[in-house]
């Protein structure tokens, strides 16, 4: 972090502090951060939140599915509250922002209304979500989902780490009894709106030199898994033309899913993430090859445009190389926008501290898609250091935080009627 | 095999069995032949071989690096022998004939030979070679090669199996003593020529309807592995035209090694056998794939025309998508060219017996290749069902296989001067 000469704010100082503690409790020192959820670095880092939530004079509660909640009364006592954080939890290996970055927003904003006496009419909730990236039990999103209603009994048991363990296993030896799952779902309209402030994990914002992103739509995504299936012959003694090649038909594939999300538009992305090749012999022709295909757009339509065009091109992919193709849907998830009341109040508040900004699409799920089945919405990124996440050098300088967290408090102070 | 209404000559009833004999010998029943060089299996197939050798009159002996011969005096007790047969190990779960064919045509050879009391002018070798295919140590042609002086003592410690037993101490364990394996070779003007018969592993024999092929020539082969450096960037936040993406450029060297082997003709080839992508995460573009490059072809100018047109064009992809590219030479093999004398008895004899045939390539290694750095070669192709070979469907007719026999028998008897 380059500061020289800069005055830092006491805000961006707390930031900081906040921040560096909770990189500590990582299960992999030295090579990133690794904090599954129900684990023993999750125990210090929830620990570590409770005390500076009730520093902020927050009245502190974990819900059924394990979640850290704050809460701040509103003069309205049964008014429904507004929810104001992210999750803690990480990927293996991952960095110190993702997440984190939102909960310390949360606690910088109670920090603030606490020290100044703030009263509002609706209620806050600042909220530490678990599990967010299913990087212990595969699931992803855990934490908003069960307050959604969208975790099971069941699944408690179904979902397991690498060790075997279930999720409910977990949850019972951290003190939480599963079976009281379906109490963390938070009745329609006991939510006035959920905010988020989470990293940018893309190249935009830094690439253009802005302080904050305002996102209006989170991707529709969908994943495919293809495979495709020629004859594993030999490389010496197959002419060229007697072959039925699965590599080639899968790097036209590869080059078709590039060219038709470019010419889709409206920061539509389709990317082959996972190939595997077989039998892999340098003196074979590839006989059978396995690929994944995401493909994410703000607008839905682009989505099932081009899996359809996906599936005719394959089709003419097993005229010309003579093999077989198969496509499988895994997951489909339709957009989801953000409250245009909220938008209009961090564009508001950000004009006002005269920060440069955008609004954005975000290309990666994250707590708000899901809560906002259930209330309005509203997310803003902060710039990501070379675009990277989910590694060790994942990055953002803590005065960018600040001002996201700035734009944030603004909103607040509005929608809960300071 | 499918016989019905033809009938069965005696010579085919002996490859047949033979070749069952032999099949039974494997270490993966069920599974294919797994025969592995210094193995149990090696030593029941090598004793089956033995036997039938001195049933035909052989002299048998091993020689230094472990190969197994029959000798048959000639009348002209010094002069160079012509050595005929092939290699008895197999790959992990092939087949029963690739490298036993050859090995049976001289056992059929030597015996047909005996019982008709031929008495030839220059003495006879017949064959069974060990390690022709690397499949235990990694080598390869490892038989030839030991008779040519291409196999070192050092060599001997460092080409290590899967439980690092090395090929000195597999030998050692087997009777042999690695600190001979010089003795093993033979040295130039000691053999008048080597004959082989082969299973063509393509498709070409069969698809022409054609009972033998006649190798003119054994491709020249190049290997080599290339890099692509992208970043690993997310694929749900990176704009397309923000990535540097290595799967890209991967795919479009694939397409364009295919397409420039198919227009340099000639019956090269080029094929990319082993792909892979990393991290290999689906919501990760790659930022780096790994892949072999296998170039074949007679016309020695095609292949390092080709390798190096395949540079420029990995240029181009770094240009085109930001990525960085290396390639490495793993191996390189020139041409090799059959006798041409003996290629005009095979074709005689074939002519003379109303066999249909064409002259061939070999896009594939033999010992053959080897051999010809010491001695004039030849080598007769009967057909692969299907084209398939190193798996356990790997098939050929023994009708087929009596057919070549009586190829090489009637040049045999020519060059010999029966």
């Amino acid at each position: 972090m380059n500061t020289a000469g800069k005055t830092i704010s006491a805000r961006t100082e707390r930031i900081r502090k906040d921040l560096e503690a909770m990189a500590a409790f990582t299960a992999s020192p030295g090579r990133g951060m690794t904090r599954h959820s129900f684990s023993e670095e999750d125990k210090k880092t929830r620990e570590y939140i409770r005390a500076r939530m009730e520093e902020a004079g927050l009245s502190t509660y974990e819900d059924a599915a394990g979640s850290l909640f704050g809460r701040r009364a509103g003069k309205r006592a049964d008014a429904p509250a507004i929810m104001i954080g992210s999750h803690f939890d990480s990927v293996k290996n991952g960095g110190d922002f993702d997440g984190p970055a939102g909960v310390v927003m949360g606690l910088e904003i109670a920090r603030t209304l606490h020290e100044h006496g703030v009263e509002t009419e609706y209620p806050l909730e600042f909220a530490a979500l678990v599990e967010e990236e299913g990087a212990r039990f595969g699931g992803g999103l855990y934490g908003s989902r069960a307050m959604t209603g969208r975790v099971s009994r069941e699944q408690l048991d179904t979902f397991k780490d690498r060790d075997g363990i279930s999720a409910a296993e977990a949850m019972h030896s951290f003190g939480f009894d599963p079976d009281r799952i379906g109490e963390a779902v938070r009745p329609k309209g006991s939510l006035k709106a959920f905010i988020e402030l989470h990293i940018e994990q893309g190249p935009i914002l830094e690439a253009e030199g802005l302080d904050v992103g305002i996102v209006k739509t989170i991707v529709g995504i969908t994943q495919q898994e293809v495979e495709i299936l020629g004859r594993p012959d030999h490389a010496g003694t197959t002419p060229m033309d007697m072959r039925a090649n699965a590599l080639l038909a899968a790097s036209e594939t590869a080059l078709f899913l590039d060219r038709a999300a470019r010419e889709a538009g409206e920061g539509t992305v389709g990317t082959i993430g996972r190939m595997e090749v077989f039998p892999g012999g340098a003196n074979i022709v590839p006989g059978r090859v396995f690929f994944t295909v995401d493909i994410r757009s703000v607008n839905n339509e682009k989505v099932t445009g081009l899996v359809s065009s996906l599936g005719a091109f394959l089709k003419e992919m097993e005229t010309k190389h003579g093999v077989r193709t198969s496509i499988t849907e895994k997951i489909t998830v339709a957009p989801v926008h953000m409250s245009e009341e909220i938008v209009g109040l961090f564009t508001e508040e950000a004009k006002k501290r005269g920060y440069s900004m955008r609004s954005m699409q975000s290309g990666a799920g994250h707590d708000a898609m899901i809560m906002a089945g259930i209330t309005d919405v509203g997310l803003v990124f902060v710039p990501s250091k070379g675009g990277r996440s989910h590694c060790p050098e994942e990055w953002t300088d803590y005065e960018q935080i600040a001002k996201g967290v700035n734009v944030i408090l603004g909103a607040v102070l509005s929608l809960a009627g300071a």
